[in-house]
Parts: structure tokens; C-alpha cells; sequence
């Protein structure tokens, strides 16, 4: 053990073993080197580069035991036995409109469904505005109006907020950052140690619909197609997923990176492989033709209103069956299971049976989309 | 009661009576008319303006009862009788560092300070960055260190987080937003509700140091001054007031807008009227001398390590005492107290025995001094 990981180990209050061997493990894997100078845009992009700078400068400074490595949310006992999930996010979105939603609904959902992922009930919500000056107020009460919708509709309160301006030229319109905070019901422990061999992976619905929506949106490609974000809460789903399949593993949202980035970091954190089928995946015919023409992969797409669910083998029909009944979940499907090998790797069969392997992603072919 | 505050209590789950009468009157008494079409810096400045296009804006959007009309934080009552405290705030400051400390320590302090205020016990953090490409990295660690530092400090971690890297044009270097979260003490309940005519209000310290320290740091004013920011966490300090000075009815750090702004808001929640002595206002001869050549009232300069307290009759002593000893402390002083007349005002008697009126600010002198 190098003494960095030492240091890091023995700072911070007392914690369990399991997770000391989980903070060892995650510590060492995911510590790709950064070698950069300045930031670009691919430190942005959810990918290999984020994880790089993630590492090298936020968790090395910021280590501590409840620290989530900058990812979904943290989880936090309080005294009492109460233990409460606390997120954030911030959105830049471009254009701050879509079809399908806005910055607005992206930064209710995208908190929320962070909670979500950990098992925690969405109840509060933050949201910090940073505002260019000349900013028109009725564009600003359009998406206030959809952060208030979208809010109501997932049942959460946005409670507090703060508001700063800045000059023109020092902002790009308007930036939305959202914290969130929820109760984790008791029982409930969403890990990628409870992840085994065998497991299979679900996903809730098609994929790449919100990043190809907003690439279309900016109107710079000349490609015309239907395709809507899809910006959703999914935490009424978790919760019916949860009651059919109560042994679930793992939850994840693919957003930034996609399903390819989310399914790394969980073949990473696990040692395991995770094997997707290519037949299965459920991509919109708009969506696939969008990406071709982009010579963009779908599974590195971003999603607002989807999330990856590791199930145990014999409650995969009862998941699929109450993901189904709800109106988000219409689309769901078994995409993938998890094998021991090839350990730390994500592979995708194809229709011919052949595999080929599904790496983190590196640059930021889609930039802006949250 | 007009249609509009009807709708507004009817919305919402139920709460209590003292509440809908303090809400009656906020919603009434605090909302000046919004008239732009388009945000100005005026509108962060948090004066006239802030209020309006919070009011207006904001608060219409997300009413609800826990809603602490994007003020200092909100407190949340948990099952299991704890109550939480949440709030968030973003840090736009132009230079990012300057004599006293960097937009690393302000993020920090800011928000847990928000979290004293309201009587919680600062424990976790979030942090989200908005990162401008060609950031260099050498600096983002530098800033990031002075937070893990700043938060070390006051014994609370920073256990989530986010990051988004925006175009070369599209932000000014970077922009933080953190969001707080601690736990309330039984028995605390810090409101201008329970403030009363005779009640004494005490600073802790200097005024004016923070946001003159940011101005002349810019370096286009002709102005050499040796002159430090503030910045510090004052939620031990608030700990040491309130075991001393257990009836103490309200606190409130004078950030944006400063001890007139802050001042004005007590006023106008407690139909009170808020006395100030000029000649107990503790400002640095150096604060005073550069404030007099810009023309600007310290009452309206930001601070980023002090709080107002508004305070009992027979506590005052052993207040003071109790401020006094702590390192940032001892420049503690009783400022003001409150009067029935004139009611929802500030006025300050001046040495010669006359009196002005302290409005509330409504340009901005100072932009992105946090």
C-alpha cells in the first residue's frame, strides 16, 4: 500500500471494512493519470478525462469517508438512524430549450434522479442560478415555471435557492445548479459489492434520445429528425422496481458518457464484466439513424430519464413486469448480465456472435447536453 | 386579501398559524414591483432589485412552505423529531483571489455560514464547478485546496460534488456553487418573529473589509490600501453566543448588500424599526478612508466572516463577552437596538445627534464581490 493510499485511509472518522476495501479498490482503479495543464472540454465530458481530473484534484483534496467520488450522491448516517442522500449538479445545457424539455426540467431530474439512484426518497431541492446580465425575465420565468412543474410532479419541494449575475459575455445565458436531499428507506443498500456473477442488467428504456435531441436542437448539423429529450423524474419507477425486486444490486442514470461510460465505472468498481447484447438494446430508429450519420456509438449518449438497474436472476420478470405497467417504463428491457470475465471490462455481443469491447469514452464528442 | 396571497396559502401542505401570518406579511411587504424585461447586475446585487426579481420570479414559481424566499437557508423537520437545515449558494467573485483569501475559502465559509444563521451545526457540503476551458489546472488545485482547508477548519466535508467545463467565452474562469447541510439543535428557533422593541443588536466584528478588499484587488481603482478580506466561518463563534446568550432571537451574516441591506430585511419582516449608533459601527480606518473616496457607505459592503445578533436585554453582557474571547471575536460590539418607530425602517443616529434614513440598496456598487 503506497502511503498516499494509507493517508487517505487512515484520515476521517472510523468506517466499515467493507468499505474501507471498497475506498482501497475504487482508489486504485479509477486513478487515471492527469497530465493536463489547463482544463478542456473533454475534463467535461463524463469520460476518462473527467475521471482523470475527478481524481487527481477533487478527491485527492477532498478525502474523506463519505466522500461519493464526485459521483451520484452520498449517503449520510444521522444520528437517530435516519440516513439521508445528499447530491448536486450543475447544468449548462445549449441550447437552454429542446424538444422535449429545457435547463429548467433538467435541473429538477437530474438531481432527483441522482437521490434516486441511491435508494433515497427526492423530497428537497436547491437551485443556484448564475445569470448573464441582459437576460430576458420572460425567458427566465419560462424555466422556472418548468422547474416548478417538474418539481410538483416528482412530489419534491424546491426549498432554498441564490441568485448571482454576471456581466455579459461571462456566462452563456443562464447556468442552473440543483442540490438535492432525501431519506433512504431502511433496508435499502444499493452497491456495486452486491453485484455477482450472473446478475442481469436492465435498462428502464431507449437510450440516447435527450443527447441526440439537443444536438439536433442546436441546429449546426443538417440533419432533421423527430427526436424528443427524454427529461423525466424516474423515482417513482425506482420505487415500483424496488417493490417487485427487492434484492435489486445497483442502480445508475446514464447521463453524461452514456450507457457505455456507466457500465465501465460499474465493471471497474466490481472486477466483474458486464456483457451487453447489441440486439437488445433498445435505441429509436431516429435516434440509430442520427447516430450514424454522426458516427457517434448510442451507448455513449446521454439519457435525463432513464437508469441501469442490476437485478438478481430470479426477480428479473417481476422487475421487467412493474418497470413495464408504468408509463416511463413501457420500454423496458434486459440488456446485459454480469460474468466473471473478462474481469473490469464491459464487452457488447453483436448479431453475428461476435464481442467487441465497450471502452470509457475519451473525448467529448457531444458537448453541453447537461 | 387578494386573490394572489389567497392562492399563495392555499397552495401547499398545512402549517402553522404564526407561519401564515409571517408569510402574509413577507409576501406582502417584500415584493416591489419587477418592471425589467431583461436581468441587469443590478438584480444580483441584493437590494431593491434581488427582491423584486426573487419575489417576482421565484418565489411565485416554487411556493411552498419550507420556501425561505431564496434568503439564508431553510430548515426541514425530519421524521424522527430532527430538524435539517439546507441551503446553497453560487460564487461568482471577480479577481478569484485576492488580499485574505480566494473564491475556494468564500464557497466554503458562504454557504456554512447560511447553515449558522439559521441555528444548524454546518456538517456536509456539496460543491459544483463551472469551469471555463483553458482553466489552468495549477490554479484549480490551489483553489480547491483552500476549501478542503476552509472546511477542515470548521469541521464539516465536502461529500458530493460536480463538474462541468463550458466553452473559452462562456464563463470567467469559474464559478462555484456549494450547498449545505446540518443538523438544528433541539430548541433553537432563530426568528425575527421573536425580536422585540428594547432587544440589542451587536456585530461581530469589523464591516466593510470583504467586499472593499475584492474591489480594490481588481486594480482599476487608484486606490492602495492594505486592506483583507474576512472571510471565515463563523458557525463556532455562533455556538460560543448562543450557550452565553441562550434567548437570542435572530442572526444573519451581512454578505451582498452588507449591514444596511441586512438591517432593512429585519426591519421590513418585524414591522420594527432598527436604530444604529454611527459612532458604535466598527470599520478599519483603511475600510473608511477607501469607502469615503468611492463614495460608498460601509452599512452596504459585504462581509464574509461576520454575523448580526439580535439579542436580549440582559444578555448583551455576557453576548459580548462570549464573542470577545473567540479569535474572531474581539472587535464584537453592540451596534444598535430596536424601537417600535419608525416601524419597518433603519435609521442611524449620527455623532451629531441627528438621524438618516438607511434604505435599502438598489443599484450595485459592487458587482461579483462574492
Amino acid at each position: 500500500m503506497s502511503d498516499h493510499v494509507a493517508e487517505y485511509l487512515s484520515s476521517g472518522p472510523s468506517f466499515g471494512e467493507g468499505e474501507v476495501i471498497e475506498r482501497i479498490e475504487t482508489f486504485r482503479k479509477r486513478r487515471p493519470r492527469l497530465r493536463d495543464t489547463v482544463v478542456t472540454l473533454a475534463h467535461g465530458a463524463g469520460g476518462k478525462a473527467s475521471a482523470a481530473l475527478i481524481d487527481a484534484v477533487f478527491v485527492e483534496a477532498f478525502r474523506n469517508p463519505l466522500l461519493d467520488n464526485l459521483g451520484d450522491g452520498a449517503v449520510i448516517d444521522l444520528p437517530g438512524g435516519q440516513r439521508m442522500a445528499f447530491c448536486t449538479d450543475s447544468f449548462v445545457v445549449q441550447p437552454l430549450r429542446f424538444p422535449g424539455g429545457s435547463i429548467g426540467q433538467l435541473a429538477v431530474h437530474g438531481t432527483l434522479n441522482d437521490l434516486a439512484m441511491v435508494g433515497a426518497v427526492p423530497s428537497w431541492l436547491s437551485a443556484a442560478f448564475v445569470i448573464e446580465e441582459g437576460f430576458p425575465i420572460a425567458e427566465l420565468r419560462g424555466i422556472v415555471a418548468d422547474m416548478a412543474a417538474a418539481a410538483a410532479d416528482a412530489y419534491v419541494q424546491i426549498i432554498t435557492g441564490d441568485t448571482k449575475v454576471v456581466p455579459k459575455g461571462a456566462a452563456d445565458g443562464l447556468y442552473i445548479t440543483t442540490a438535492g436531499v432525501g431519506l433512504v428507506p431502511a433496508g435499502r443498500d444499493l452497491t456495486p459489492h452486491k453485484v455477482r456473477p450472473g446478475d442481469r442488467v436492465l435498462i428502464s428504456g431507449t437510450i440516447g434520445d435527450h443527447g441526440m435531441a439537443v444536438m439536433l436542437a442546436r441546429g449546426d448539423l443538417a440533419i432533421e429528425a423527430d427526436i424528443n429529450s427524454d427529461t423525466a423524474a424516474v423515482s417513482g419507477l425506482v420505487e415500483r422496481l424496488l417493490e417487485a425486486a427487492p434484492s435489486t444490486r445497483w442502480l445508475r442514470d446514464p447521463t453524461r458518457g452514456g450507457v457505455g461510460t456507466v457500465c465501465n465505472e460499474l465493471a471497474q468498481a466490481t472486477d466483474l464484466a458486464v456483457v451487453l447484447e447489441e440486439e437488445q438494446l433498445p435505441v429509436r430508429p431516429e435516434v440509430n439513424g442520427a447516430c450514424e450519420m454522426l458516427g457517434i456509438d448510442p451507448l455513449y449518449v446521454a439519457n435525463e430519464g432513464k437508469f441501469l438497474a442490476v437485478v438478481a436472476p430470479d426477480e428479473v420478470d417481476a422487475a421487467l413486469a412493474a418497470l413495464r405497467r408504468e408509463p416511463n417504463g413501457g420500454d423496458a428491457v434486459e440488456i446485459g448480465r454480469i460474468a466473471d470475465e473478462p474481469a473490469g471490462t464491459v464487452v457488447v455481443r453483436t448479431g453475428f456472435g461476435g464481442t467487441r469491447i465497450v471502452d470509457m469514452l475519451v473525448g467529448d464528442p457531444l458537448p453541453r447536453i447537461c
